[in-house]
């Protein structure tokens, strides 16, 4: 017997056709004595369409945020109603919950619900009797009893918060990709499909840039320790497991994946006189705008002078915050200046306990120069390395490096 | 200070425009300190909508009644968030709650639960802090915490009962027509608009064919004692007030009301020999078989042979189980035959206290004697006289009456 937590997506629940064919199929893979809790999100474009009737009542809908949620947690009742009742029609029971009636207890802020807690009493009752358990994803209860709504990646954060609280043996999350890849298939076509990648190294990619899966579930799911299982909506093979040790004997590869990220602007602020403090001034004052910065880099341009740059990159959306601070930063400690590039992208190779063998990078570092592309900043993590290159050169990065370390 | 809860149906709030209209005409009527609930139902079509997706999954989707109650549910809910939402924006601060989330407690029986209690104290505490409640009818939480909803007629009860609950000081139901006639309109241009009406009058009206308010709604603000508003959504006009008694000193008219109603057969079972038991074997068979019988009448033809006709109306929905149950019943009671007719139809009187003024019943038969009607059947009830006549002549009857009682 297992119990398994199944969560799928709004395209595979798109129609009431599609709904079936969930159905089907679930019951085809389904042993004797699984239990089986399922976990949708709302039908296709029924949010958007939820959004848009809102948005024929308020210019901003987004300001009633408690109202919203109110409407958009109709969107996935619908969705586990219906298939509910196709499990019914299908000959196997079932019984559809929403997020408050599994006990998904979230904190009091609304369209971006945390999960507090989950009380699955109800969850268990009805597999005791035999029901295959339909829930909806994305919802949840604050204390008052108000339904709230976990926002971005909510679904499969219910799913795996969920297989946690029934201490399932698994969650599988279903997807138009058949698993997660050693790096983009779009940008090299010999990515490889991984069988197994840690905790630690999935929040890693996906934090440099890889987007199969959104890093709450993934903390989620190391939170609880439940292995996520992220596989193919179309077909039936097995996927890539996500978890918190490999299970294999030997690792294939010295590193998991590479990941790039385009989404990156570059500010240097030149000729900082290099006193102590200097660095907390530009970057407290940076916090204090809410501009998030990613890698920094400070080098010294001659000893005698103590004058220094100081390098950092922001995400394209907080630039124009960005620069406006640097300027009043720099005008402050009387730096020469500020620059700034759009024109930069992040490659990124990830693999647990890299750190621990230096041939790692300075086989990346090697690719790069092997394609004659520029390094303009170097950032380490335990798990990964980064180098910021020209925009323009970042496919070509990502394709020699994952050639030297992945064979193709 | 005022407690009133008002009521907008489906077609009050079918589109984002609707819904802000509703919202404006609140705030317009609302005195400062008037404390206000607002129950609604699902926009438009949202409900068929909902039971065509259903039947996209399911051949007869009312089979899963827990699940039809899961669906349905959302289109209430809908609304309620984008009519608070609506509130909002005009700058009165709302709130909108689901029927579970009112207190609204109903038996297990799913898509036809009964009303068991209200605990409405989060409605007291949100009126308490001045929003306006904004209340999903049509639905409830069994004791299981599964949302259930309420049947035909759901969210005129709901309104009611919720009155009741909160000892509001009236229930308005705002509805496509401005009031509860004398008679239906559409057969008597002169049909006056009542001002007043007892619950007893006006569910005896709704028993006997009209069809402004639903009896379940009617009885229950018979239970709590609540006035009921019917009323227009399109004006601003007083409609009229159903209640325990008149209010006013003299009531204008004998009778309250002429209702009509063409959904009757007429069924006879002729030469029955009159011997003790023999209505309990007849009245016994139809019961057992599922037929409610509406009037009946027995006629001894001589006294000599003892021998009668026993005659009955039913629905025209119930006639071909009743014939088939009247024959079988015939033949073992050894009567000479059974008839049957579709082509007849009832009128009605309605007045509280008509019994004791013995003109009343001669008016009414007088009223179709001049029209040359002729009558089939007589029954009366504490407040109440109906006849059933002849199907094409029953809209010539109700005019009739309706201008001897009404002068018009």
């Amino acid at each position: 017997m297992a119990l398994i937590v199944k969560k799928f997506g709004g395209s595979s629940v798109a129609t009431t056709e599609k709904i079936m064919n969930v159905a089907k199929r679930i019951l085809n893979e389904k042993n004797e004595d699984d239990k089986i809790v399922v976990v949708v999100s709302a039908m296709g474009d029924t949010t958007d369409e939820l959004i848009t009737l809102a948005k024929g009542i308020a210019k901003e809908p987004y300001l009633y945020t408690r109202e919203m949620d109110m409407l958009l947690s109709t969107g996935e009742q619908v969705s586990i109603a219906l298939l509910a009742m196709a499990f019914k029609t299908l000959g196997h029971d079932a019984i559809s919950l929403t997020g408050p009636q599994v006990g998904m207890r979230t904190n009091n802020v609304h369209t971006k619900g945390k999960i507090m807690g989950i009380e699955p009493k109800r969850v268990f009752d009805e597999l005791e009797k035999g029901k295959i358990v339909v829930v909806a994803g994305f919802q949840g209860a604050n204390d008052l009893g108000d339904i709230t709504t976990l926002g971005r990646g909510g679904s499969d954060t219910s799913a795996v918060a969920l297989a946690g609280a029934l201490k399932a043996d698994v969650c599988e999350i279903f997807t138009d990709v058949d698993g997660v890849y050693t790096t983009d298939p779009r940008v090299v076509k010999g990515a490889l499909k991984m069988q197994e990648v840690t905790y630690l190294e999935m929040l890693e990619l996906a934090r440099l840039g890889a987007g199969v899966m959104q890093p709450r579930a993934v903390e989620m799911g190391k939170y609880y320790n439940i292995p996520i299982h992220v596989r193919s909506t179309f077909t039936t093979d097995t996927g890539t497991i996500i978890r918190e040790e490999y299970t294999m004997e030997d690792k294939n590869h010295a590193i998991t994946g590479v990941a790039h990220d385009c989404d990156v602007a570059k500010i240097a602020i030149l000729g900082v006189p290099n006193t102590p403090g200097v660095a907390h001034s530009i970057f407290s004052a940076l916090a204090a705008d809410n501009v998030a910065v990613d890698m920094i880099v400070q080098s010294i341009r001659t000893a005698e002078t103590n004058i220094t740059d100081m390098v950092f990159t922001v995400s394209l959306d907080d630039l124009a915050q960005a620069k406006k601070t640097a300027d009043a930063v720099a005008q402050k400690i009387h730096a020469a200046g500020v620059t700034y590039a759009e024109n930069v992208a992040k490659v990124s190779i990830v693999g647990a306990g890299m750190l621990g063998s230096p041939g790692i990078a300075a086989k990346m570092f090697g690719s790069l120069a092997e394609a004659g592309i520029n390094i303009e900043i170097i950032s380490t993590s335990e798990i990964s390395i980064s180098c910021l290159v020209e925009g323009t050169k970042v496919k070509e990065a990502v394709q020699i490096i994952h050639k030297n370390f992945f064979g193709q």
